[in-house]
């Protein structure tokens, strides 16, 4: 994790459940800000726009011009680093059996 | 993830510094409330057991009560789920080797 303030801007962008969805969005491939607008119209254009420059700024959108379009881009790196900080070496493969027993209770 | 309820609770937990220095504290083994109340003596005693609520309420911390003492558990289950919800199996090598890639540039 780089610093606390780097950690702050990132929870309280995943705060909010339509920046959670917008990630979710752009998770197997980028969309352009156009595309994002479409995806979520009982969201107006200036709010969505917004949402993308809140994750932007807690680097967690990456965006790309290409011409005229914007390309937002899913940054992995940090939600890493989230894992990486409580989750160790040492607790990875007990974590990942609790999560697919979880998972087979569940089904 | 379970719910939007829950992702909510668990980011608004997560987006104070001082709840996150409260699972640092935890990573590694369980400590009582009484002993996280002595590694933070800049909180006071009532603002600490409030910090350990909410990570509890946000399923971040499983208390356990043995005898008088009440030892809190870091649940790294949820953390997981952050991970695995952005992070699918085609992106994690990816993304783990722009991880190590950073290390080595910052070191």
């Amino acid at each position: 994790m780089s610093s606390e303030d780097d950690s702050d801007r990132i929870f309280k962008a995943l705060a909010d459940h339509r920046r959670r969805a917008i990630l979710d969005a752009i998770k197997d491939e980028p969309k352009t800000t156009g595309q994002l607008v479409a995806m979520f119209p009982e969201i107006d254009r200036c709010t969505v726009m917004l949402h993308i420059r809140v994750l932007a700024d807690a680097g967690l959108i990456v965006p790309r011009r290409e011409g005229r379009e914007r390309w937002n881009h899913l940054n992995a790196l940090p939600i890493k680093e989230i894992h990486d900080r409580w989750i160790g070496d040492y607790a990875r493969n007990a974590v990942s059996m609790m999560s697919r027993l979880k998972d087979a209770l569940e089904a």
